[in-house]
């Protein structure tokens, strides 16, 4: 008895039978005696479908209008939805972005939420209506459409839990819960039942494709309590909370993210505010890097400057890394390499237990697998590694270090 | 050197190759000087596709979730216009129907335009933006959104130019103007320069397809030029105005509805108040009647009660009569009649020349077509007719009226 909010991606909402899916588990939650408010995605391919469209047109069309023409694809499911979720006999109502009262910053295709004004949904909630809210989207104060971006479905469901100080956020995907890998690559991958916020965005961030970690974020600055599970099946999920019973498993998971690309500016005189030019311009562009690593000059005072980022920016870094060329001076050039992987190990019990990390170079090193590049934060311990490696890698390290 | 309002049918932007076709239309218009404001429906198939989607859930949707739903289509093609413009080199926002202002009465998927709050248009123009609003849509005073139903964005536009005060609203379509008699079908069809707004609104509430009538009604009220034109050819189109120079055509045009049923209640007690009883709970449903015909009572006070209704109300208009009938005792029974077709004539000259209904019933007569039920106005002459034969009725008569 309570009120909880439920968000189901696209391939739970594919076609007529999965709706009907979600609308059965939406409304056993609300027979149970619960308020309920549903998030969703798209349908299966429509973003990929309008993405399509939009690119028959213009090869890079405004950020603004491709969010007018992407936000359609939840007006269209929630809509949807909302009919099946009628047809049961249970009242519901599918609202928009604007309509939920998203309201975010003035950035397009990858927008924040700043606030969300809740008088509609506590209004529909207090009709005992379930309420089908359109992810995604959202409006700016110039009353324009934004998109939040990647994954962007799970934020908006975590921002309502917020908002509406929900008792538990519920995250429909296609697996049933938060792996010590990816099980479709390990076989003896064991489901979690519970995770840190930390832990499970360290794992969100490296790959692991469950959550998307600005809803990760948001769930821990709110403490709201998530739980990732299937919509295909009935089995409990992952609870991902702030504190969990003391486990004895060290090591929660093993992550790893084929979508990298690495870049390295080579020669750069070792001088105060070198890396703030670069890293400023690369922000400047919004785009994300992970690790960065910078060599010890040399006796010419020269140095080396590495990071990495989303595959999905990489025309873009090399565009800016370009620009930036010509102000380093000579015998500076840049280096791109596509054929890395990222694979790391998380765990909140790892900080205080250095023997992890030796264990995890040693098991590398007795499978061949050279390492080309090392990253350590208080929980997870990542190196980068040849993409063909990468699966070998994942196997071999959830054998040594989970099983 | 003005206000264009300029509004795009569904075939007009059916893929991109049509969607830059009209983004050359618009850029010409706005490059000889003037603001532009467009409105588009939503591209080809794309209403009949979501339909699709919504009857595989639901037999009958709910008419809130079916105008978030379809709403969805015109938004998509308002924004791929915007891209298409912008690729051109012009500034263009795309807005939907809530964003342009529009506010409509509390109906859905039929709603009536109550006022835009033209603010933000005002504001795109005042920026030199080429603004593209999605037809059909509005929301209601409750932030719901509603659709004006068929032929909406044709109301939409004239709506926009009416409180624009535009100097012409255009409304491309995939006919160059408005023609005497369907040139599909009468071959010697002449195409009209001008027609007055009330001969209009005869031939497009008869089924000519060219203009909703609703729209046409808006035009006449708030006085707003019309022009019908094509999308694919430069030819000058039809002018649709109040003032039309004095024409020797005493018939303006010959049009065919072969999408009509016809309802007869017969053995009525021919008692005051029985029409009453009939036609408001037909309204109670928003089903529009057209031609009613009660015929005189017979020896036993008994009449019968005939009405046609366009073919989509069929099923509901049989269910309201259904359930009146219990009431009206015994003996009386409903017929009804899938197979007719209205044909009119229509002009403005014809309410002094009794001759054209004598010309009219002769050429019928000639052609050996029976003739099921006659219905005047002040400007037209409509006949129902075995659909079979509306297709010799249309070219005989034109022979006759017109060449």
């Amino acid at each position: 008895m309570g009120l909880i909010v439920q968000k189901f991606g696209g391939s739970s909402v594919k076609n007529a039978e999965r709706i009907f899916n979600v609308a059965k588990i939406v409304t056993d939650t609300y027979s149970a005696g619960n308020d309920v408010i549903v998030v969703v995605s798209a349908q299966g391919d429509t973003t990929d479908d309008l993405l399509d469209k939009a690119h028959e047109i213009s090869a890079r069309p405004s950020k603004r209008e491709l969010d007018v023409l992407l936000s359609a694809g939840e007006q269209i499911s929630s809509s949807l939805l909302a009919m099946a979720i009628e047809k049961m006999g249970y009242n519901a109502v599918s609202l928009t972005g604007w309509q939920a009262g998203f309201l975010t910053d003035r950035t397009h295709s990858n927008a924040r939420i700043r606030r969300i004004e809740t008088e509609r949904l506590r209004s529909e909630i207090e009709k005992r209506k379930i309420v089908i809210v359109a992810g995604f989207q959202g409006i700016n104060r110039n009353d324009d459409i934004s998109t939040l971006g990647r994954g962007g479905s799970d934020t908006s469901a975590v921002a309502i839990a917020a908002a509406m100080k929900a008792d538990i956020c519920q995250i429909y995907t296609d697996v049933d819960g938060v792996y010590t890998a990816d099980p479709r690559i390990v076989k003896s991958a064991i489901k979690l039942e519970e995770i840190t916020y930390d832990e499970m965005l360290e794992l969100s961030s490296l790959g692991a494709q469950v959550l998307h970690n600005r809803s990760v974020e948001m769930a821990k600055k709110f403490d709201i309590k998530l739980e990732v599970l299937s919509s295909l099946t009935k089995a409990p999920g992952t609870m991902v909370k702030e504190v969990t019973k003391m486990e004895k498993m060290l090591v929660k998971g093993i992550a790893r993210d084929d979508h990298i690309v690495k870049f390295t500016i080579k020669n750069l005189q070792n001088v105060p505010g070198i890396a703030f030019k670069i890293f400023s311009a690369i922000a400047g562009k919004k785009i994300n890097v992970d690790i960065i690593v910078q060599t010890a000059a040399n006796s010419a005072n020269l140095m080396d400057m590495s990071f990495t980022t989303h595959e999905e920016n990489a025309e873009l870094a090399q565009e800016v890394l370009g620009n930036l060329l010509p102000g380093f001076g000579n015998g500076v050039y840049i280096e791109r390499d596509d054929d890395l992987s990222k694979v790391s190990v998380v765990g909140s019990g790892m900080q205080t237990n250095a023997g992890i990390a030796a264990r995890m170079f040693e098991t590398l090193a007795d499978n061949q697998i050279n390492i080309n590049t090392i990253s350590t934060s208080e929980i997870k311990i990542s190196v980068l590694i040849a993409r063909v490696d990468s699966t070998k890698a994942v196997v071999a390290l959830h054998d040594s270090l989970i099983q």
